[in-house]
């Protein structure tokens, strides 16, 4: 028997969740230096991203691109950077991070660029607005255990 | 009519070509700290993930995890950061780079982490030959204007 999807815990502390889509839960890093949202496919005991079932790729890869677009219609946002990295937190997680030229780290990467910087509340309630609103109606709330 | 594919000169200049898998040009990294492979999806003028033609997502997931699985083959790789980031070159290319806990980058990404270091023609050399076979018979030579 396959164990539930758990959040792995550390994403639970840095990040906010803003909900389920079809295959993953979404999350928003608490980072005021970049709007970077985080996919998680809710199936457990996947790492790497070749490991994703043949059959929920497609989905997947839909999941990458509504976020992609919704963080790119983001004011000031230009360029996406797509990362599954997993070196820290081996829960396969999927990083859409919206940047511009000249932003806290352009044109590096933002993974290793120091440290978060807590956004205030308005703001953050700005964002989760935009994008639940942008990815609606495919965007629900998360299931039991989240 | 759509311009035909031709390979950044900043790619063509940090790599060498391992050849053509049926989507995307298959470059590695001239970089001796890591295993690092990239794919170029051979259709002009994209620049994001997203912008995949949709026809041919399954087949860029396809190559990604051989490629990912090819470079988990190799000796002391334990773990493949995915990345498709852009910010310095804007032709769309997928990075598919081998880690292992205490590599020259980890835990943080190989973007951003310093100057490449030249491989030896023999280390090239091995690791040209460890990834053609891997991934023979789908890897090919590269088509014309390569």
């Amino acid at each position: 028997m396959t164990a539930p999807f758990e959040l792995h815990p550390r994403l639970a502390a840095d990040c906010t969740l803003l909900g389920d889509l079809p295959l993953s839960r979404l999350l928003l890093m608490r980072d005021a230096r970049f709007p970077w949202c985080i996919l998680v496919p809710r199936i457990s005991g996947l790492t790497e991203l070749h490991d994703l079932p043949r059959d929920r790729r497609g989905e997947w890869f839909d999941e990458m691109a509504a976020v992609s677009r919704a963080v790119l219609g983001l004011p000031g946002v230009t360029k996406i950077n797509v990362g599954a990295l997993g070196n820290l937190v081996p829960q396969l997680h999927v990083h859409v991070v919206g940047r511009h030229a000249g932003d806290a780290a352009w044109p590096g990467p933002v993974w290793g660029s120091g440290a978060a910087e807590p956004p205030a509340d308005a703001d953050l309630a700005g964002l989760r607005g935009a994008l639940t609103k942008a990815l609606a109606p495919a965007l629900r709330d998360a299931g039991p255990g989240a």
